[in-house]
């Protein structure tokens, strides 16, 4: 049995956590912090988690979190809180488990380019581990100071990395065109993510540039034999939860079994789920669970490939990875807490 | 460890027996029948559950459950189905939870007034229990064969229930005005439940008399010291799963303390949360969990007492509440496999 | 042709408005204001208007007003904008439809119950006409300041007015259980209004007192030989259009013919339908339009009716009845610019 | 004044056919036709056209059409039903408008790989007019059979035509990623499109070659120097009306200015509208109005162009476009009827 903490426990990604470790057999939850609603109990906010926490919102305090007994801090906070915290806790021999965008990137240029400011500890960069399980188990078995991807990278990455690894497509044409459900922008008041405004509608936003791209360039590349150069349009859908990622690429030989190929690479991923030929997944069937499941296209059998594949951004997109890094890290089953179907419909 | 079949495993009902019963420690699915669909993977139909269970639809055929060494048998079919399969069953000693409106009834007149055509097995009606734990749960502790609630009369009955049972409002003026998701009309190909037909708009529909009504005044009935007469208008709301009833009734004397009373009469229910004074129950905290979550209002104070009870629909309202009759008839822990809280967002 | 403008020009009321004046061939709009979003084109921020209009939004000041020549100014503001500018705009002769709360209550203690301040102008109250045409037309061609009703009021009273004009129930056990789309909330950055809480949800808000209720009270009474006294919960419906009340009432006289009742009472209104027996409205079927749609239901033919009345809350609920009152007013046709039938599906 | 029939008319194209000529001044609508609904008010069955229409649905025969003096029948219908009928009508010289995809191809033998049957009117294909506006105006000015283009057809080759026409994309490596709302899917009883099915979750289909593709590429290759190939991949989105297309092209020439071709390609023409740079269209701008929607993105400054386009798929998409050409066909002023702004929000 171990102790966790929860930095911003009152985001999306927050509550989801705190759904998630409620039912994990190994874990307890010590400490729930938010500014603005501290004092307030996790289950008077949000009634659905009524019996299944008794914590009462705190300070986000460093001190507290380690008078807590914390084994490890979530942080599913904005960007730039975690850079804050972590060095202290990581001294203090706390593991960290981090949702936002602080330590994901590997070159702290890159990092003030997108997020507009100077990083603030560059020095734990290099350390960092990034926390795609898919791709990278090894090192978050021994990381301490986990960088949980983003959603829109776990749904892009887990549907490109079987043709980039085994270099079988023209990597520098790639193209994502991406879609998302409102859970993703977060829970903070603002006139964009009102369901008059976005409700009955469509439409693509940060065409001319998303902050999620470097990250994607960043990961493909370490896998990649050529360089990589990816076009990343996200769009913003109808609906609460869920991300689809269209993916297109250029086969080198077109006579190469894609099918076959994804089937091999995922073939012992518990929460990769390669769907068989001809389907089309659907983002309503992995909603609430931490699977990814992704189909293949050939159009026309022709030299375009095209990669569905569908995640719930705030499971495998976001708190359900993080539970799955945490398993990894602490030596549990990896799919501890994580058993859950999809909810359909 | 009992083995249950499932009749009717395409419908929404089916499917969601299905997800709960995949994590139920205590039960093994051996049979789930499907007319149309026999021969076809359970997980193919249904890709949400790839992984939960290995079963084909088989056809709907007494022999075969019987060879698959049912214990139990659910039946998540349209009306008159398990009265044709039920009777065998029972005498080969299996016990039968009928999720369908067959056996909810007393009168076998009323039943065929309501459904259309007469009653197939009149002499099973007075044994059947009727399967809400929260009013009957020793009879279904007791009982072969179980006669699930539907979604609209469980949430309607567990609202008005601590004040019809204490005498405390005028029971011949009630009224239930009931919301309901698109997933209570089922999983059949019909115009009237296309997205294009039902998003964005909201109506009522059989307000001149709804088969739920019957059932509804039957059990009020049986709790009551005075006849009841409801009006009971059901709408449809542009959702998917989830029931809001908003009921109404005047209370005898002003001065009684209704949060208290529905406080002691649920405290030691486990499915049934009374929310704090002034709170507005969503159906989204619920959803997909077995949880009927209940507030209540008295406008300006006076004499009408408002009270708003949720469900979902597919669970509390349907499979889950089967689970639990289940759970209680063999002797299992009454939570087992319905623990889950509700998703949200 | 009649020059006129708007405060209040970038919430879901103003746009509306703009948007049906912009086909008005009696109306050219002279003036739109926003505080906070001055020197911005009207296009610019609402692209389904690019064409209709080329007003740059300006400060909500009186003298511009003036000085644009205004023949009537609608303020589709907060509540309290109105009350301070419309002394000055009826001086100069200006007419004021304000549909805001400002002028609709006749007590100004009533209003500083509900709204929370002191009342700033009484003195305009008694002079105020009550803008719902099926019940005030003449009062409203010659008014020269009209309070526009709220979205809840005008589908209640369409609903309960036949009925309480002709005495035919007990006017003193009134119940309107209403449910409304997402835009009645307005476009203001909320986390309540977010499509991530309201979305795939349901639920009852204000069941204890909405400020709507004095407002429908005021209107019944007037109409009414009899002390009228009614309990009204609000809903909130995941969609962005819309009204469905559901009324309750208890005829005094089981054999009265309520279908012949609304068909005489509303043969000569433009935008109030009554539908045949047995149906059921859709709000999805007066979506942008003018339109009032009625349907009655005597279930088990007992003593309570049941009307359903829907509307468009944007449309008949607030600009389109803004701009039948401004008809009224001026001695332009009643339905001039308002013949746009609801957009199905 | 003309007079216009309408075969099919239960559908939701025919529907919105009435919709747009109940207003229009130089259209009188003599027939509706539908086999299932016969004998059956129009208003009765969509309650949105009370007052629009006095016709009751007719059998779709041509005798009948010819004896209501149309002077344009509008085929609102599933595909091969106006190939059996055209030739009669046209014989009469009455001319035709079909929003079905029987005259669209030009190849008899694609035609029948796509849809599965011989063509039976293959000696018309010649003759018919491709009824998008914008690219053949003239043609459709002079045409008596008009083959409006499918929905996907008009958001993408609105999109791509300027870069195609002046040859400055590479048209061998075009990609379409295309979003559409249910209402695309008919008025149809199919599982597929309920509420239940589709709300709330996004997919993908047909991915591997849909119908729509031979008409795209036809008609591309129309006005391209060089030889098309597009990869074309279609989604549902959980909403009713809209297309939002996402169309990917690499720039021959990374220094022209797209934007200033986009706006001088479209500047006459009244339904398509090109946003200023930076923007994002949605699909809720153009919702029941018959514009085109466009925008331009050059992420990171590199060689690919993004075209984002949306119109709403029953009016530019189908019932708009067809009016269009009709007041082409007739010479009356192109916008006659289709001056609608979107509704928003």
């Amino acid at each position: 049995m171990i102790n966790a903490g929860i930095v911003g426990g009152t985001g999306y990604t927050g509550v989801e956590l705190i759904r998630i470790l409620a039912h994990h057999p190994k874990v307890r939850i010590t400490a729930v912090t938010s500014r603005s609603d501290k004092g307030v109990a996790v289950s008077e906010l949000y009634p659905n988690l009524r019996g299944a926490v008794d914590c009462v919102f705190c300070e986000p305090d460093v001190k507290f979190l380690m008078e807590s007994a914390c084994d490890v801090v979530f942080f599913a906070t904005p960007n730039g809180t975690a850079m804050g915290m972590a060095p202290i806790l990581l001294d203090a021999g706390i593991r960290v488990v981090d949702l936002s965008a602080d330590f994901r990137l590997k070159d702290p240029e890159v990092w003030e380019k997108w997020y507009g400011e100077p990083h603030r500890c560059p020095e734990l960069l290099e350390q960092a581990v990034y926390g795609l399980p898919e791709t990278s188990r090894d090192q978050i078995a021994e990381g301490q100071l986990i960088a949980c991807p983003g959603c829109y990278p776990t749904a892009v990455q887990l549907g490109f990395m079987p043709i980039i690894e085994a270099d079988l497509v023209d990597s520098e044409h790639l193209i994502a065109d991406v879609k998302s459900g409102l859970s993703g922008a977060g829970r903070k008041a603002q006139v964009t993510a009102l369901m008059s405004e976005v409700g009955e509608s469509f439409k693509a936003y940060s065409a001319s540039g998303h902050r999620h791209l470097p990250e994607i360039c960043q990961e493909l590349d370490r896998f990649s034999r050529h360089s990589v150069s990816l076009t990343f349009v996200p769009h913003l859908v109808p609906m609460i939860r869920g991300i689809h990622a269209t993916l297109y690429a250029t086969l080198r030989d077109k006579d190469v079994d894609i099918q076959a190929i994804f089937e091999k690479r995922y073939a012992t991923e518990i929460f990769v789920d390669v769907l068989p030929k001809g389907a089309h997944p659907r983002t309503g069937d992995v909603k609430g669970s931490n699977r990814c499941q992704i189909a293949l296209h050939r159009p026309q059998n022709d030299q375009v490939i095209v990669v569905l594949s569908v995640i719930d951004n705030l499971v495998k997109g976001a708190a359900g990875q993080a539970v799955q890094c945490m398993n990894l890290s602490f030596g549990f089953d990896e799919s501890l807490g994580l058993n859950a179907f999809g909810i359909y419909p």
